[in-house]
């Protein structure tokens, strides 16, 4: 269910984004027009609902209902947010928690719901995957300004070209000289990759991408520290690793 | 829950029309742009999911993933039918029934849920709803073609331009001389408004708006003749009249 939801947000995103590359591939819009990729994200939506009713637990279909609602709020505020230069780290912040990181966190909380754990473990897990999904959206952000397309099979500059204030850009035009952020501030109210060199100076210059890897494996630790409470298993050792990994991976 | 499943449908269905016009207003793709459109579409959507949940019945959130999920199939077929000029009159009505007559089934059988009335009659209300919607569908795809933009809200020969062969057009292809099969199915496949006044007078000629008419009376019936079992009362009165006026409306 959750990678149905997953899968129909990215569908949707990458219309609203007019996005043409994703996991090395064209995106369905670039493939087969916008029209297709929001009627099957629709389609795939409304099948994960389908799944979840088969599941027949109220706390499942309401905890999936929330996040979904969640999300779709956190993508329309990330739009409202576009070409403006005045978002702070935590309008950021409340963008990528909704968007992102809702989804990781009610993956969390379903585990523990199904496997019919004490309630405080079922929070526990909770705020692993809120903390997890932030790190992983963090690294994502970082990436767009430093991945390899042969890995990341994305674009480099998407975020920027199309406006977006990430936190690597809204920490160098806090923390920059003037002539920084004027630069910074214009890229992104005007979009597109012409100023993209200088930007990427100015962010190296600030330690932006840094600070942003800084806040990232902050994120992780917290998502470790989360699970302090449960018992040892082989599952929770994979979920230990998994949030070391989000914030190690180039892809 | 329904009215928000159908605004969003219709928010999703202007972007993937790139229709410009609905209810006497700019769409909002058209005044927000797509991106907003799709986004809010969503939030609709998840929205009506929250609010179903709240209604804390699995027989509610059955009926209503059902029909979500029916009616993205159904556009999604529409989709793969656009410029297709081999369309038959059943691929046709497969395809209302789901986008279209689905919906107004599930609110049929939710009226009849919620009430708690006998199985034989929450099915009654789905079969009404499901001939009523046929109705509504059939009417508004001759308003299409006759309809006055000051009282639908919506631009004429939408349907033509867009590629869509609703029965208006099936039945004059099916029902015209060679000419006028070839003229449709050649308006069908470019799309545009080039052709629409030679292929109005082919649909005057071949009764093609009166045959749909009488499909949608047909269906208008049907859906009173499924309330048959149900006792007397004003609301069964309104049903009735509903289904009268479906086939009456000129907006």
């Amino acid at each position: 269910m959750v990678e149905f939801i997953h899968t129909a947000t990215l569908l949707h995103d990458d219309v609203v984004d007019n996005s043409q590359m994703r996991r090395g591939r064209a995106t369905a819009n670039s493939a087969f027009g916008a029209a297709a990729a929001v009627l099957v994200g629709d389609f795939l939506y409304s099948r994960a609902f389908q799944m979840m009713v088969q599941v027949r637990s109220m706390r499942v279909m309401e905890v999936l209902a929330d996040a979904t609602n969640t999300i779709a709020e956190g993508e329309v505020m990330q739009l409202l947010h576009v070409h403006n230069a005045d978002v702070t780290e935590t309008d950021y912040l409340r963008v990528i928690r909704s968007k992102t990181a809702k989804l990781f966190e009610a993956a969390g909380r379903l585990g523990g719901i199904l496997a019919g754990v004490p309630r405080a473990q079922e929070d526990a897990l909770a705020e692993y995957g809120m903390h997890l999904g932030t790190a992983f959206q963090l690294v994502d952000d970082i990436l767009d300004y430093s991945g390899d397309l042969a890995q990341t099979g994305k674009n480099l500059g998407d975020d920027l070209s199309e406006g977006k204030a990430t936190l690597p850009l809204i920490r160098a035009m806090r923390n920059g000289a003037a002539a920084q952020s004027a630069l910074i501030r214009k890229a992104l109210v005007e979009g597109g990759l012409s100023d993209f060199g200088p930007v990427m100076q100015a962010m190296q210059e600030t330690g932006a991408l840094e600070y942003t890897r800084q806040q990232a494996e902050d994120s992780a630790r917290q998502a470790r520290t989360a699970l302090a409470g449960l018992p040892h298993s082989k599952y929770k050792d994979c979920l230990l690793e998994l949030a070391a990994f989000a914030v190690t991976r180039n892809y």
